[in-house]
C-alpha cells in the first residue's frame, strides 16, 4: 500500500488526520466525513480526500469514512500500528523535558536509552531512565536495531552526535537542537524549535 | 517593508535563515553566502536569494551578505528586535517543561505569566514563576497588552482556553495540546507536537 512515490507534503499531512481520527473515536463518533475532518483541520475537504486516494481511498463517496476503518489503516501506512523503540541524546535540561514527556510512549514511541557525555549525569536517574555513557551508544543502537532517536544536545554537538547515530543504523532523528543537520538522504530529520514558531508569527503581530 | 503580500511560506523560512545567520556570527564570521546558507540549511541558494529579495535584497550579488547587516534587518522584518511577554496556560507536566526551557528568554520571549485552573497548583512556584488562577487570565492580558500565548492544557480545554485567550486580545497562539484549533483568520497559531514529526518519520522506516 505504502509507496514511495506519495508526495512527502502528502506524508505530513497523515499524522494530523490520524490524530483527528483518534480524537473522533475518543467521543464515540463511529463515522466521519471529508467535510467534518475538514472543518477540524482547517483543511479543505477536497485535499483531504486527495491524499486519502493516493491509499487507493478509504471511503465510499457519500456514505463517509468509518473511523475505526481509517485509523486502522493509516496507522499501517505510517507503521505506527507497532510500538518503537527510542534513543534520546542529551540529559541537560531538554532531555530531561523530552524524557519526562509521557506523551511519547502513549502514542508507541518508547525512549529506552538516554546518553550523555556528561560524567556526572551518567549514571544518575532521569524519571525511570538510568542515564549511559554516549561512548556506548553506537554498540547499543546496532545491537539493539535502534532507528530512532532524538537529539537534546547544545548545538554545537548535534552534528557529531548526528554523524555517530547514523552509523550506528539511525535513520531518523528529531533535533531539539537549534541547529540544522546535514545528513545523506537516506535520513530523515525533524525539527522541533518552538522559538521558530514564535518568530514566524509575530511578523504579523502589530 | 514589511507587506502583507509576502507569502506565509517565505515568512517560515525567515525564522530559519536568522537562526542560521546567529550561528555564524557566533563562529566569528562576518560575511556569508546564499550559497554558504543554502548548503547548511539544506535549501537551494535560488530559494534564499529569492526569499530574500521580497525585502528589497540584503546583499549585493557575488559579494554576499553582511552578517550583522542582514541578521538585524531579519529580526527588524520578523519583529524580535523587541521582547515579547508571553503567557503559558497550564502548569501540567507540559506547562512545567515548557516554563523551565531557556530557549525562549535567551531568544527575546519571555513568559510573563503562568495561569492554571487547578486550585492545587494555583499559588504554587514552577521555576522563577508563581501559578496564577485562570480567571484572572482575561483581565491580566488586557491590562498587559500580551499579544503571545502558549497552550499546555488537556486537548479537550485548549479549544476552550483559545477563545478566552483571543477575547482577551492575544493574536499569536503556540499549541502544546495535541488538538487543531479553530480560530478566526487575524489570529495565528503554530502547533508543537513531536509524535507528529515522529509519525511522518516511521513512514519511510523499513
Amino acid at each position: 500500500m505504502a509507496s514511495n512515490d506519495i508526495p512527502d507534503i502528502v506524508i505530513s499531512r497523515l499524522p494530523v488526520y490520524l490524530r483527528a481520527l483518534e480524537r473522533l473515536a475518543q467521543e464515540d463518533h463511529e463515522v466521519t466525513s471529508s467535510h467534518e475532518l475538514g472543518k477540524r483541520l482547517g483543511i479543505s475537504s477536497a485535499q483531504i480526500r486527495k491524499d486519502l486516494s493516493h491509499f487507493g481511498g478509504f471511503g465510499k463517496q457519500g456514505t463517509g469514512y468509518k473511523i475505526a476503518y481509517l485509523r486502522e489503516q493509516l496507522r499501517q501506512v505510517l507503521k505506527v500500528e507497532r510500538e518503537w523503540q527510542v534513543a534520546l541524546i542529551g540529559a541537560g535540561d531538554l532531555g530531561s523535558a523530552v524524557a519526562r514527556y509521557r506523551g511519547f510512549a502513549e502514542r508507541g514511541f518508547h525512549i529506552t536509552h538516554v546518553f550523555d557525555s556528561s560524567t556526572e549525569k551518567i549514571g544518575r536517574s532521569l524519571g525511570t531512565y538510568r542515564i549511559q555513557p554516549i561512548d556506548q551508544a553506537p554498540r547499543i543502537l546496532v545491537e539493539e536495531e535502534i532507528r530512532i532517536a532524538m537529539i537534546a544536545v547544545p548545538a554545537e554537538y548535534a552534528q557529531g552526535v548526528a554523524e555517530m547515530l547514523i552509523a550506528a543504523g539511525v535513520r531518523a532523528i528529531l533535533n531539539y537542537a537549534p541547529i540544522n543537520l546535514n545528513v545523506p538522504p537516506e535520513v530523515h530529520v525533524q525539527y522541533i524549535d518552538p522559538v521558530l514558531h514564535l518568530q514566524r508569527m509575530t511578523y504579523y503581530l502589530t
